[in-house]
């Protein structure tokens, strides 16, 4: 196919976002091949195609591909959408390990890999045993998928760079979030620094770069590429937090009660505790993070977070650094079919329900 | 430093396995210093050091760069040693995850990762999590030490091929491994061909296949490599298996009874099975793969073992072997240092007391 000429044809994200699925699901096709032709164990690439078709937002695969249009990048697309797919590829070694890790039972309205292999096993520690091992087995993919990209050495080299120090900051900010005490936290500040680590720049930033990249983009374009992408990561987490408490499971996919439950340290519970008064922080300490919490109790933290306005800060924040992202767009003359599409996303990731 | 002249002066194999193990601390000490100055968890590099100190035969890393001498690779021998400690590297990541889903207390005979943490956090469930996260980050690390080794680029995409398919390989081989029936099995060839795919392949023929790779080899030169290295391969890991049931615990830094608890399957215990009479049978059955299995336990195994002539044909086996990759090095007119370090290692693999 040719290329949408750059200056004027809006870019298709619908389309894009089939083209990186159809690329996740060639490779995967012929992974499940070769394993039938070698006798080799067919639930892993299955399960893996599996838990990419359940759903997710495409996010990073998506923004890979807008900082390549971003930095003026033509040539090569397929090579890009691959690369985009690899993107794909490693956030689901990211999702089963963390699924693992936090206990998670349910993940895009499905039951979580360990959960489904520890069904069909008949054997909870083998299930996650698996699930480990098919988690390892999507970060190698992640890498075959990227170094069958078809980018010349010196492009492919560059895209090393920014993915291996991506997976670093991925892994230490999970590492953070993982040995953050239990129960409500008042220190938001140490909840955005999370958010920061293992969002912004993952979810945001470094999808951007990779393509950016691709079209050999000088630093300077990837520096305002940042300034879009840090405070748009930013909002799209704490809208994340917010719809892990206030959204609908039929939209988001996950138990509403989970985040709760669990005691997710978020910018929005930090804010509540911060402001409660003597009732309300008995309340949260004697709810948050309690693991038979059920929906009645769920309804008495909401009203917690609405009454201090913690649910209200959040939202301006939100707001804040979503006109910042916008800001940061309208400052560099990108080409505006990538503005355009850049901007869309940046609704998308804020104003969601799922 | 001058790389000895490859027809005739001896390569050091003390002084190379020191300049891994150097290369393997100077990047730890440089993400050790990292972590210090952005307040990101040190336990991170220093477990992986503490992990990497206790020992390991180095026996990938030191074939790497073999295979470069053997392909008489010349020039930057300080970006094959790079290479060599990020083989090194992987196989921490793979032990680490190799421990969790056997759930082993002990390796090298110190705790393993995941105990460690979860004696440290004074949490179980924690200290594995945490032990993901850390295999996970040596996995992306082995990868940014060998993108920072320094190779022209075109070398560097030929060993990313040899990579990928090598992880592919240990990841599907560990999954095979994991799904094998519980109890003792008779049939010594599908216990064969599990360590075809999990060991001989990623202990000898994957790490020659990287340094020659490095030398820009030929393929006739791969397929002479892996003659040698297929049958050594097997060969170390029946040796291996026979020191998991009659080694030193002093020697060998794990417990002597681990395998014959997990029941591991291995062609030992196979051909004992296959070959033991009712009451034979009946105590291999009652004792393999019981968690309680004590020392007396072990001892009247041991006695199967020996009386049904499996331990003696399983050194058969390693004899056979041994043989055989010494006759495949005599047929290749590799550089006589080569060739001789290459020997020398078959002597250690297949010898061993550890």
């Amino acid at each position: 196919m040719t290329a949408p000429s750059l200056n004027t044809e809006p870019i298709n994200l619908a389309h894009v976002q089939s083209r990186i699925d159809q690329a996740l699901h060639s490779f995967l096709d012929a992974k499940t091949r070769t394993a039938e032709d070698r006798s080799l164990p067919l639930v892993v690439p299955t399960a893996l195609r599996d838990f990419l078709d359940a759903g997710g937002k495409r996010l990073r695969p998506l923004l890979c591909v807008l900082g390549w249009y971003a930095a003026s990048g033509h040539g090569d697309e397929e090579a890009v959408i691959q690369t985009a797919a690899a993107l794909e590829m490693f956030h689901a070694f990211a999702l089963i390990h963390d699924d693992i890790m936090d206990n998670s039972a349910t993940r895009r309205g499905q039951p979580t890999v360990h959960r489904v292999l520890a069904n069909r096993l008949g054997h909870d520690q083998l299930g996650t045993s698996a699930a480990i091992l098919i988690g390892d087995m999507a970060l190698a993919w992640s890498d075959e998928l990227l170094h069958s990209s078809g980018h010349p050495a010196h492009r492919l080299a560059g895209l090393r760079r920014v993915i291996d120090v991506m997976r670093q900051e991925v892994i230490y900010g999970q590492y953070l979030d993982l040995m953050t005490p239990l129960g409500p936290i008042t220190d938001h500040e140490a909840a955005l620094q999370v958010i920061r680590f293992k969002t912004a720049k993952y979810t945001v930033d470094r999808p951007l770069h990779c393509g950016a990249t691709l079209a050999d983009a000088e630093v300077g374009l990837h520096a305002a590429l940042s300034r879009y992408a840090l405070p748009l990561g930013e909002a799209f987490q704490l809208r994340d937090d917010i719809l892990g408490v206030y959204g609908r499971p039929d939209d988001t996919g996950k138990p509403v009660l989970d985040d709760l439950r669990e005691g997710k340290h978020t910018v929005l519970l930090a804010l509540a505790a911060q402001r409660a008064d003597t009732a309300q922080r008995k309340l949260l300490d004697s709810l948050v993070g309690t693991e038979d919490l059920d929906h009645n109790g769920a309804a008495r933290i909401r009203t917690v977070l609405d009454a201090t306005g913690a649910r209200a800060t959040v939202e301006d924040m939100i707001a804040t650094r979503y006109a910042r992202a916008l800001a940061a767009l309208d400052a560099v003359p990108y080409p505006p079919p990538a503005a355009a599409a850049l901007r869309h996303i940046a609704a998308r990731a804020v104003e969601r329900t799922s």
